[in-house]
C-alpha cells in the first residue's frame, strides 16, 4: 500500500520539521488531500512564497524582518547605549517578549566552533566591531549560550573588546525558576555557585 | 512583540492542522525561516502545488489517486465480487493497510445528516446504484462510522438494496483488539453483546 507519489512527496517534506515523524506527517498530507479545498491549499502556498520573498535579515543588526532597518534597529526610543549579542535571530523573539528590555541587538548567526570548523571570520563579529565603533553603545550584554562553543565565543568577543570603555558582560546562568537544585546538571550548579550574590 | 507578517500568515495557516496549536504552528514558522533555505521552501511549495495538480478522486471508486483509475479499480486480480462502502477516501487506506482485502471500494464522500442538510443525493449514492448494476457485485459491505450518520446511512443503502440478490453486510462493532471492557463505552458494549458469536 502506497500512497500516490505527490502524497508521498508532501510526507517527506513535512517531515522536516522538528518533532514531526513519519506518522505526523502522513497525517497532515492526508489532511491536505481529504480536508483543504484549493484554496486553502493556495493559501499555504502563497504564506511560503512570502516568507521567500518578504523576509531577510535586518543588514544592521541580523533579525529576522520584513523592513529594512528591523523595528527595532528603526526604533528610535530604544536605548542605544545597551546591546545584547545572541547566537540566533530566535533569541532576539525570546528576549522581546519579556518586555523588559529596551536596548539593541546584534546577531552573530552562529558561534565559534573550531571542531565544525568555524572560526571567529564565519560568524557576524565584523559587523558588531563595525557598530560598536558608534561611541554611543556602554554596555555589550553577551547571551550566547551556555556551552563550549557559547562559552568560547563570549570569551573571544570579550577580549576583543578588553582595551575599549564598553563594559562587557554576560548574562547570568543559574538555577532556573521554579527549578529544584536537586535536578540541576553539574554547570548549571556550578555557575550559580559562581553567581552568588550578597543578600 | 509581533513577527512580521510573512511570519504570521504562515502560522496562521499552519494551525489549520490538527493538533497543531500556536505554539507548534510558531515553531514550524520559525524553523521554516531560521533552518531552511530557498530551495526547502521552494520544495514545500512544489509539494502542496503537486498535490493539487495530480491527486483527484478516482471517476469510479471515489479513491484519492493520480491515475484515472485509481490503482485499485484498475487491478485486475482484485476480487470484483465484494465492495466495502465507506464514508471518505482515507478509509480505503486503512482498509488496504491490513492486507487482508481483495475486493472493491465505494466512497460516499460523507454520510447521510438530516440535521446538516445532507440528504442522500448530497453523497455519492446514485454511482454506487450504477456500480451494482453490474452483475458481478455479490456483496456489499457497509463501512460507514458507528455513529447516528454512519448508522442512517448504512440502514438507507441496506434498504435500497432490499429488493436485489446482493448480499448487504455491516462491519462488525465491538471492543476492539487490546482494549479493555472496563474502559469501552456504552454503544459499544451494547454492540459487542449484539454482535457475540457461538464458541
Amino acid at each position: 500500500m502506497k500512497y500516490p507519489s505527490a502524497i508521498e512527496k508532501l510526507i517527506e517534506s513535512l517531515r522536516k520539521y522538528p518533532g514531526v515523524g513519519k506518522k505526523t506527517a502522513e497525517r497532515y498530507a492526508l489532511f491536505t488531500v481529504n480536508r483543504m479545498n484549493d484554496e486553502s491549499i493556495d493559501e499555504i502556498i502563497e504564506s511560503y512564497q512570502k516568507i521567500k520573498e518578504d523576509i531577510f535579515q535586518c543588514p544592521i543588526c541580523g533579525n529576522i524582518t520584513d523592513t529594512d532597518p528591523c523595528y527595532i534597529c528603526k526604533d528610535e526610543s530604544r536605548n542605544p547605549r545597551t546591546m545584547i549579542v545572541v547566537e540566533e535571530a530566535k533569541d532576539i523573539i525570546v528576549v522581546e517578549k519579556t518586555n523588559k528590555y529596551n536596548g539593541l541587538y546584534h546577531v552573530l548567526n552562529g558561534v565559534i566552533s573550531p571542531s565544525d570548523g568555524i572560526g571567529p571570520d564565519d560568524i557576524n563579529l565584523k559587523s558588531l566591531l563595525t557598530r560598536l565603533q558608534n561611541k554611543e553603545i556602554k554596555e555589550v550584554i553577551l547571551a550566547t549560550n551556555l556551552n563550549n562553543e557559547g562559552e568560547t565565543t563570549a570569551n573571544y568577543i570579550s577580549r576583543l573588546l578588553e582595551d575599549t570603555d564598553i563594559l562587557v558582560t554576560r548574562i547570568a546562568h543559574g538555577i532556573p525558576a521554579g527549578g529544584n537544585i536537586e535536578y540541576a546538571d553539574e554547570i548549571t550548579i556550578v555557575k550559580a555557585i559562581e553567581g552568588r550574590r550578597k543578600l
